[in-house]
């Protein structure tokens, strides 16, 4: 049967996330959904590159699919996002190598979590970003942002809870970009990428750098933290709005 | 009493509008209801510059009201934060001359209707712009913008049923910028800047535009739709979502 690759989008509000869950809307639901509606199918099983939670957004999810049709990929596409609610949109579908796994096969995946530093946000970020009405030393946070990259074990900043194999990681990239926006407030974009995130990973990092932004920690107490490989000594995790899994690499 | 001027921002996905309604939340609404409870008063009366309709955003609506209360501006903007939903922010509270009225003491307004064109939307626009999924001439509509500046009966753009007195308004400016945005999509915003709108009256000529885009008229049409001054003549109105209330400017 033929495989295919997905690229999707999704606006993440009031979604209980990438993965179905015995009550609310997944995206991982309403693509099987749509593709087993599409193709007259009793199940279909689509597997994401990585499970976002409920209210995190993403721009560029991959999933794969393995299906029992002679459909064209731009057919199943087309018919997808027919089925779908606007707020999940297929942007690519595309002829997959047999054997090709969304998430084994994820090489490199890269998030953004998004800040907006003001007194108020707007209507427009308040779904998402995080508000962070107070100041914050964007200098400092910068600072610390090279003892993330690199091979380390990120066990502090996991969640309780998380059942996955082994902490250790390796962060292939760590940037903080700051941008006006209007209102005389600041957007802080913290780009993050690497060969894979446990869960809460990126949200509990960019709560412990708002933790050195606002002057608790110095920077260079991020080194502490992994060191310590506990999650009670990093910050607390940032809300699910403002994160995006931006792109899943393959190759 | 002292008089406020209020500067808003709303996303009006989901709300019936500004003006109050017998059903539904509106923005006006909210605000008077928000004043009414943080200073205990029976009742509270707020002016909008403009009425915008369903599902109609503002970055920059101007309300006045006039309130019983010895309270600072800034004590009645954070209050009323706190009291609305996200969805709806008071950017700024102002003392007002005595006598200030948002709506007929506007000298200009400025809108922008927001279009994506391009196969998909992605679900970060869709609340946000009207989503076009066949090519545009830009050049063709740019071509049509000088037709609509200056002083002009623009009654074929106004809604049946609008019960505003007389149909002649001046555009001062009328603008189409556009951007390449992901997935290979152009954004288009049209600015238009007047004196006064009325009823669907940007929304009318964003969908008379379109139709100039899309080769169905040639620019030098819009003059002739002006000249009936018969909204059969023109185009669609376009959907609510792409529209903004940019600003309200008062000297």
């Amino acid at each position: 049967m033929p495989a295919f690759k997905l690229t999707i989008a999704y606006d993440g509000t009031g979604l209980v996330g990438w993965q179905r869950q015995s009550e609310g809307t997944s995206v991982q639901g309403l693509l099987e959904d749509a593709l087993a509606r599409l193709l007259d199918l009793p199940s279909v099983g689509v597997t994401g590159a990585g499970r976002t939670d409920a209210g995190v957004h993403a721009r560029g999810q991959v999933a794969s699919v393995v299906l029992d049709t002679a459909r064209p990929p731009a057919y199943l596409q087309r018919g997808m996002n027919a089925l779908l609610p606007p707020a999940v949109r297929v942007l690519t579908c595309e002829p997959a190598e047999p054997g090709f796994h969304a998430r084994f096969g994820a090489k490199e995946k890269r998030y953004a979590y998004h800040l907006v530093v003001g007194p108020l946000i707007s209507p427009f970020d308040v779904r998402y970003a995080w508000h962070i009405p107070y100041a914050l030393d964007v200098a400092a946070m910068r600072a610390a942002l090279p003892m993330l990259e690199g091979r380390h074990d990120f066990a502090a900043f996991q969640s309780s809870g998380s059942d996955i194999e082994g902490t250790v990681r390796t962060v292939t990239e760590a940037r903080l970009a700051d941008e006006p926006v209007e209102g005389g407030n600041i957007r802080l974009v913290l780009t993050l990428a690497g060969d894979g995130f446990l869960r809460h990973m990126v949200r509990a990092i960019a709560g412990s750098l708002v933790e050195i932004g606002r002057g608790r920690w110095p920077p260079d107490h991020l080194t502490a933290i992994l060191a310590a490989a506990d999650r009670g000594q990093a910050g607390p995790t940032a809300p699910p709005q403002g994160l995006f899994l931006v792109s899943v690499r393959y190759c």
